[in-house]
C-alpha cells in the first residue's frame, strides 16, 4: 500500500522498521532531522532512538529546522540522547536540561544554520532523517508539512533515512519549492522577487543511493497550541492595525501593506486574525510558519498568497485545511528556512515583521530568549532574520506578566537579542511606540508614555529622570539597571507593592 | 579656471560664495551632506553655516554618510546648529553634546539610512550639499573621495548645493559606481556578484535644475589619524593571520581568503598591514573605507581589487596615492554606502568582516559604542551591516585599556551592539577565541582561556564559576554582572588592585 509513495522501485528493499533504521545512528554522530514549528518532523526514528538509548546509552548532536512536536525533544532528553542541540526548541524538559548545562544548546538565527554547514563552519550531519510524503521516480524526497533545513541536511549527510508518513495527504506534493544557494565565490542572486515566485524544484534532489533506510509511519503532526485572542492580544492587534492605517494614510504603504511575517504564538496569531476585519486587501505573507490565521485570512478573501517554511495548525483547522488542500494549494508555497528567512529576500521584499518580545527596555532593546538574563526560554528563532532587514521590525508583548509581578518594559533588558538599531515599533495592549528616527532619550519618552502598564509607569519615569541627571546618550544608572530582575529572582516581583 | 569642471554651461551662473549658498539652508531644515570617514565632505558651506549661526542662530537636522573631517562637526556643534545628527560621528565636541542630551543622535547601521529615507520613514533632506570634482555635460555630480549617502541625498533633496573642490585630482572621475536600488514592490536583485563588478553609473544622476548653487573650494580632506602598528596590534594581526592559515588548511577558505572588510582605526589597519608578509595572494577588499593599508597591500602585489565607499589616507600616503591615481584606478571602485554595506551583497560575497570592539563579554556579546552603557563614543557605523551577514564576523580589541584599569573582556557588556548570535571570532593581543558552533558556557571557557588579560583572568573565572552554580543557559550573577563598570565609574578601575 505504500509502494505508490516510493516511486523508485529499486528503493523498495530499503523499507525497514524504525528500530532497524535507528541502528544507523551511532554514538557521537551529528544528526540532521526534519521538523519546523512542530510540523513535518521525523517521528518514528527519533522515538526508536530514544527507546534504544534507554538500554544502550548514546549521545548525538541534533540539528533540526526548528521545534519538534510529539514530545520528541522530551523523549530524547529523558533518554540522555542529546549532547548538543541546535538551532531552536520549545520543550520544557529540554529547556530544563539546557539551563542546567546538561545539553549544549546553540541558539541561532534560523537562516544561518545551513549556511554555516555549507561553509564547513559547523560539523556536517553524518545522517539525515527526513519525513516525506513520497519519493519520486528519481529518488528525490517530497517533504510533508515543513521544509525547514531538510533539503540541505539531506544533501550534506552521507546517509539519509526517510520516514514516509501515510498520515499526510499525498497532495502535499507540489507545495514545496526547494532552492539551494550556490557555493561561493560564484554565488548568484536569489532570483525571488515576488512572494509567489517559484525558483526551485518540488522535491529535494539527492542521489538515491544515499537513501539507507525507509520507514513507514502513520502519526500526525502535533496540533498547535495557539489560544484564541483575549482582550489584551485583541488590543495589541487593534493598535497595530490603527498604525497600519496611519502608514497607508501617510503614503508609506498601500492598502495591500507589505508581505507579512508573523512569529509563532498567540499574540502574532491574534494580530493576523485582526486583519480579517480590517480595510486592507490583497494581503500576502512571507513568513516562517503558517498558522490558523493564515487560512482564516484566505477564507475571508483577504490573503492572496502565503509563503512559509511550515504549516502548523490547531486540531480545529488541521483536517479542514489538509483535507481540502486543493482549495489552498495555488495560494501557498513552502520553502527552505534559509530562503523564507534570507536577509537578501527579506530586505528586497520589504517585509513587515511581527515578533514577540519577552521584554524590552526604555531604549528599544529587545530580549526574546532569556528569563532574567540567564534561563533560556525557546531561542531567537527567525525573529532576528526578519527584524534586521524588515521594512518594519515590530515587537509585541503584553505589558505585564504573572499577574503584574513582572513588567515587560524594564530599565535595561537582561539579555539583548535585537538591538536598539534594529527595532522600529513596540506594541503592548497599552499602546504603540513608533521609534523610527528617534534618539534614545526620545525613545524612552514614547515607550513610557505608550507601552508601559500604569502600575510601572511612575517607577520607569523615576528611573529615566534620575538617569538623565547622570547624563549620557543612553542614560542608565548602572547600580539599578538590572535591579528589577534581581528583585524578581529574590522576591518573585520586580517591584515591591 | 573652474569652468572645465562644470561641463554644463547653463550652470555657470549658479556659482556663488559659500556664504551666499549657505543662505539656502533655513532654520528647521533637514540637510544631507556628503562625507564618509573624513573623506569627501562638503567643506565651505557647513563652515559658512556655522559662521552665520553665530550671528543668527538656527538649527538643522544633519545627515551625512559617516564622520566629517576638518572639524566641521565641532564647528557646527559650537555654533549650536545641530538639533539632530545621524548616522555616525567621531568628533569629541559633538560627542559631549550628544552625551549631554543637547544633540539628538540617531546611531544607525550605515546601510540603512537611505533605505529609511526611500521608504519615507525618515524626513527627506530639504537640501543636499555635495562635494564634487566635476559636474558632467548632463548636470550629473561626480563625487570626490567618498560616495557615502551623497547619491540618495542629492536624489531626494529638493535643492542641491555642489562644492566643486579644486584640491581634488579631476582624475577621480570614473572611480565611482552609483547604483540605487529600485523601489518596492518591483525591487530586483542587486546585480553585483564579484567585488570588481560595476553595476551603476560614474556620476550621480539628478535633474540639473535642482542645482541651486555651486561653490568653488580648494581645501583638502583631513588626513587620517591612524597610528603605525604597536606590539599589541601586531600580536592581534599575528593571531588572526594564524587563524586564516588554519582556515585555509581546513579547506574552509582558499589562499585568496574571502573579500576583506576592515573597520577604521589602528587595529584593523594593523591587521591589514600584517597581510603584506602573509602567504595569502590575490586578496580583495569589499569594505567601507580604504585606508593606507589598502594601498600598501596593492603596492606589495597582494591586493588585486578594493571596493569601498571612501578613501581616507594619512598625510604620508595622500599625495602619493591621489597624485598617482592612474596607478591604482583600475583596482578601485567607490560605491554608495548602501551598496558597500548591503546585507544582500555582504552575504552573497562571503565577507570576512574585521571590526573593533569597545568591550565584549564572556558569552560573545559585543559593545561597539557605549562607555559604561551610557556615554556614546562614535556609533555602530557599518560594523553591524558586516557582522550580521559576514562569512566570518571578527571583532578585535586590546585586552586592557587605560593602563590596565579597564578590562575589555567583562562579565556582561554594558551595551549590546552585536549579539552572541552574530559574533564568530574574538581577538585580543593575548589570543583568539573561535566561538563558532559553541554554546554559551563553552564560549565563556574559550574566551577566558584565550582573550583575557592575565590580570583579569582569575576574576572572570571566579565570576563564571559562581554563575554556573546558579545555573542557566547563559549563567550570570545579576547583582555583579555590571559591577565592573560601576567600579570603573566610582573608582576609576574595574577591579581593586
Amino acid at each position: 500500500m505504500y509502494r505508490d509513495r516510493i516511486r523508485l522501485p529499486s528503493l523498495w528493499n530499503k523499507v525497514m522498521s524504525a528500530a532497524e533504521a535507528a541502528l544507523l545512528i551511532e554514538d557521537g554522530m551529528t544528526v540532521g532531522m526534519s521538523g519546523f514549528t512542530r510540523a513535518g518532523e521525523a517521528k518514528a526514528v527519533p522515538h526508536a532512538l530514544a527507546e534504544r538509548a534507554k538500554v544502550t546509552p548514546l549521545k548525538i548532536s541534533l540539528m533540526t529546522g526548528a521545534s519538534l512536536g510529539n514530545d520528541l525533544d522530551k523523549e530524547l532528553t529523558e533518554a540522555g540522547v542529546l549532547a548538543r542541540r541546535m538551532p531552536f526548541q520549545v520543550d520544557s524538559t529540554l529547556r530544563k536540561a539546557i539551563n542546567a548545562g546538561e545539553v549544549m544548546f546553540i541558539d541561532q538565527h534560523l537562516s544561518e544554520t545551513v549556511e554555516q554547514l555549507r561553509n564547513g563552519q559547523l560539523k556536517l550531519p553524518d545522517i539525515a532523517v527526513i519525513e516525506a510524503v513520497a519519493i519520486t521516480e528519481q529518488g528525490h524526497i517530497v517533504p510533508t508539512t515543513s521544509v525547514g533545513n531538510s533539503a540541505s541536511f539531506a544533501i550534506f549527510a552521507r546517509q539519509v533515512i526517510i520516514e514516509i508518513n501515510l498520515a499526510h495527504n499525498p497532495n502535499l506534493e507540489g507545495l514545496h519549492d526547494i532552492y539551494i544557494p550556490t557555493y561561493r565565490p560564484t554565488r548568484t542572486p536569489i532570483p525571488l522577487v515576488k512572494v509567489d515566485d517559484r525558483i526551485g524544484s518540488p522535491a529535494i534532489p539527492i542521489p538515491p543511493e544515499k537513501i539507507a533506510a525507509i520507514v513507514i509511519t502513520h502519526q500526525g503532526d502535533s496540533p498547535s497550541t495557539v489560544a484564541p485572542p483575549d482582550s489584551d492580544t485583541q488590543a495589541i492587534a487593534d493598535h497595530l492595525i490603527d498604525f497600519f492605517k496611519q502608514e497607508v494614510a501617510a503614503g508609506r504603504m498601500t492598502n495591500k501593506l507589505g508581505p507579512l511575517q508573523a512569529g509563532i504564538g498567540n499574540i502574532a496569531n491574534a494580530v493576523m486574525c485582526g486583519l480579517i476585519d480590517s480595510p486592507f486587501e490583497d494581503l500576502t505573507m512571507y513568513s516562517e510558519v503558517l498558522q490558523d490565521s493564515t487560512f482564516d485570512l484566505i477564507d475571508a478573501g483577504k490573503l492572496s498568497f502565503a509563503s512559509g517554511s511550515s504549516i502548523t495548525l490547531s486540531g480545529r483547522r488541521n483536517a479542514d485545511v489538509f483535507g481540502n488542500l486543493e482549495k489552498y494549494k495555488d495560494k501557498l508555497v513552502l520553502r527552505p528556512q534559509e530562503i523564507s528567512n534570507h536577509p537578501e529576500v527579506v530586505r528586497r521584499l520589504g517585509i513587515i515583521g511581527i515578533n514577540t518580545a519577552l521584554e524590552f527596555d526604555l531604549y528599544g532593546n529587545v530580549n526574546s530568549t532569556h528569563i532574567c538574563g540567564t534561563r533560556m526560554m525557546n531561542g531567537i528563532g527567525g525573529s532576528g532574520d526578519f527584524a534586521r532587514n524588515a521594512h518594519l521590525a515590530i515587537f509585541v508583548t503584553k505589558s505585564i506578566a504573572k499577574g503584574g509581578a513582572i513588567s515587560s518594559v524594564v530599565p535595561m533588558v537582561s539579555h539583548v537579542d535585537h538591538t536598539e538599531h534594529d527595532v522600529d515599533i513596540l506594541v503592548t495592549e497599552i499602546g504603540l511606540a513608533d521609534l523610527r528616527g528617534l534618539a534614545p532619550r526620545e525613545r524612552a519618552r514614547v515607550i513610557i508614555d505608550n507601552c508601559v502598564h500604569p502600575s510601572y509607569r511612575q517607577a520607569l519615569n523615576d528611573y529615566f529622570d534620575a538617569a538623565c541627571v547622570l547624563g549620557g546618550h543612553t542614560p542608565h544608572i548602572l547600580r539599578d539597571a538590572l535591579s528589577w530582575h534581581l528583585n524578581l529572582e529574590e522576591t518573585g516581583r520586580m517591584l515591591a507593592v
